[in-house]
């Protein structure tokens, strides 16, 4: 597994930015003051570098949404019981979750995939991919969430789900998760890669009160100190097992994958972005192929963001999860791609330039 | 006029804030955590007592993009001939503009209105509407741009312009403008309205350098006192003529007009915010039907809308006009209307609520 995983991540390879010239001066030709479409220009010219200087496209795209249970849910970190998890995967089979709204309403693929919910198999449904690692990772607060093998099954599986959009033709990935608690292993990875400490990043997630709070501040110290090892390891891959999820790593894959696919990866919230920041640190070139979708209204994500040098698109309040945020970025992906394939040009439409 | 107009002000009415409670317990019902669709759950209670309590519709959506000239031009205040007025016009109407493109990708009708370009009239077109009141304002250094009949006929226009949609079934309108030179009468719009002075909120429109944004807050100085009369009577109708434009005037009519006929108005950047400042100072009720679809990277308008007590939507660094960051946000409204619609319950879903 290591070292088809290691291949993986060799075959990322930068953008070529000698293309940059020429998708700005495309840009730039089109019927509107310089500059003046803004985070869309940007979007589109990132679009173009990553299909390699080809008129950019956007369709079809495709989101994700990878599930998984914790084990350090037994602390209390979470006003939801572990069971959500099951039921919310059967909610997205079903078609009743935010995700498969907005996803409709983006004109998105969507796919569900268990990568370690608790309990069993589920019954076979078209929108489901079942992949389970394990029903549920082991208490992060006492030792290593999940096995070095584990962490690495769950990244290859996010890989393949890279790769099997795009065998389908997908150009844009969009990230989601699913599963209770996740915002504690979130956050104790932000501190691990990013050097934060648990307190001012820790926040309600799906609505813990104030003492809540401060137990799933302690709880992720704990973590923090009981994998004091992999944490000052700087291995990356030690500290995504220690701290991490199946979802967690398989979305940090995903994100790989599709780096190593030319896609352009939609991160969601404060989940995704925990498997952007494993993914950056195991290969800074994905930053390339990602855009963070929105910004979270979970209070760690600002300085998470910020620490990672990115700004997300949106800011909406969100903090559901499941792919919610990054859904609504695809939208103004296809937007970028539009403008860049059917604006006119001021020759071609004869509009005076500015004097 | 002024008694056509005066009745469709009339007839606005406030939105029934005792239907809120209903709205929100369907939106708290929904598989999420409370709140965390955030500024998705506000558009969708908001659209769902425009809409008198009904399961909110986004669909149709329809923008305008209203043109018109300024006698203001000759004072040297826009990097870009006046005669583009015209030719984006003809742009427009082959498809080839920033709002072409956008209103296509957010699945919205798009016509465009001359309300007072330079020159004649043009040849018919299918997406065209044709209601000049004149060909250009007058210089409002000098004087008033337009007579108190020439706005009340720009005014009315806009209210024709929203029947025209409602009597199609249209849910949700948008404000575009086109107008060479026409940040600066939007400018001094809101020096008029809001108490702001000209230099702070004077910018580079569509990309004035230094020298040529302190010719234009000069400029602006200058007709806010060759306007003082009507600056100081206090009579939004009267500064909207001494200092607007016909695409703004009509622009604030269709914002009226919307509001009259309970549609939701995705107000664009900060030509169409003047316009919402002088819908605002003629009826404040206005507030209850408009969204600011974003925020302007034209330096005045976060100054405007903090005045105005609005938030926007999206902050994409947009300075386009046409419409095109109001389309943006037109498809958020139809991702909360479908959040509202197509959601699951706890209930229908099975899934466990908070502890």
């Amino acid at each position: 597994m290591q070292a088809r995983f290691d291949a993986a991540v060799a075959a990322i390879c930068p953008v070529d930015r000698e293309l940059a010239a020429k998708g700005q001066a495309h840009i730039d030709s089109l019927t509107k003051p310089l500059g003046s479409l803004g985070k869309l220009e940007e979007l589109a010219l990132q679009l173009f570098l990553i299909q390699e200087g080809n008129a950019p496209q956007a369709d079809p795209m495709r989101i994700y949404t990878v599930a998984g249970d914790h084990g350090v849910n037994e602390e209390g970190v979470s006003v939801y019981p572990q069971e959500v998890t099951r039921q919310m995967i059967l909610n997205f089979l079903n078609g009743g979750a935010g995700i498969n709204v907005l996803a409709g309403t983006a004109g998105a693929q969507f796919y569900v995939v268990d990568a370690g919910a608790c309990g069993g198999t589920f019954d076979e449904h078209p929108l489901l991919i079942q992949a389970k690692v394990a029903p549920g990772t082991a208490n992060l607060a006492k030792g290593p969430a999940m096995t070095r093998e584990q962490c690495l099954q769950a990244l290859l599986l996010g890989i393949d789900l890279a790769d099997r959009a795009h065998a389908d033709g997908v150009k844009i990935l969009g990230t989601g998760d699913m599963g209770i608690s996740n915002t504690t292993p979130s956050t104790a990875l932000y501190c691990a890669y990013l050097g934060l400490e648990p307190e001012p990043i820790t926040g309600p997630g799906t609505g813990l009160d104030k003492n809540g709070v401060a137990n799933k501040a302690e709880v992720i110290r704990k973590g923090l100190a009981a994998n004091k090892d992999a944490v000052e390891s700087g291995d990356p891959l030690a500290i995504l097992a220690a701290l991490g999820g199946f979802e967690i790593a398989a979305l940090a894959g995903l994100i790989l994958g599709g780096a190593r696919n030319r896609q352009l990866v939609s991160v969601d919230g404060f989940i995704s972005t925990a498997a952007y920041a494993a993914a950056y640190a195991l290969c800074p070139t994905v930053k390339d192929y990602c855009v963070i979708s929105h910004a979270s209204a979970e209070p760690g994500h600002k300085a998470a963001v910020a620490k990672l040098g990115m700004t997300p698109l949106l800011d909406l309040g969100f903090r559901l999860g499941e792919g919610t945020g990054a859904a609504c970025a695809m939208y103004l992906v296809r937007s970028a791609a539009d403008m860049y394939n059917k604006m006119a040009s001021f020759a071609d439409a004869g509009v005076d330039e500015a004097e």
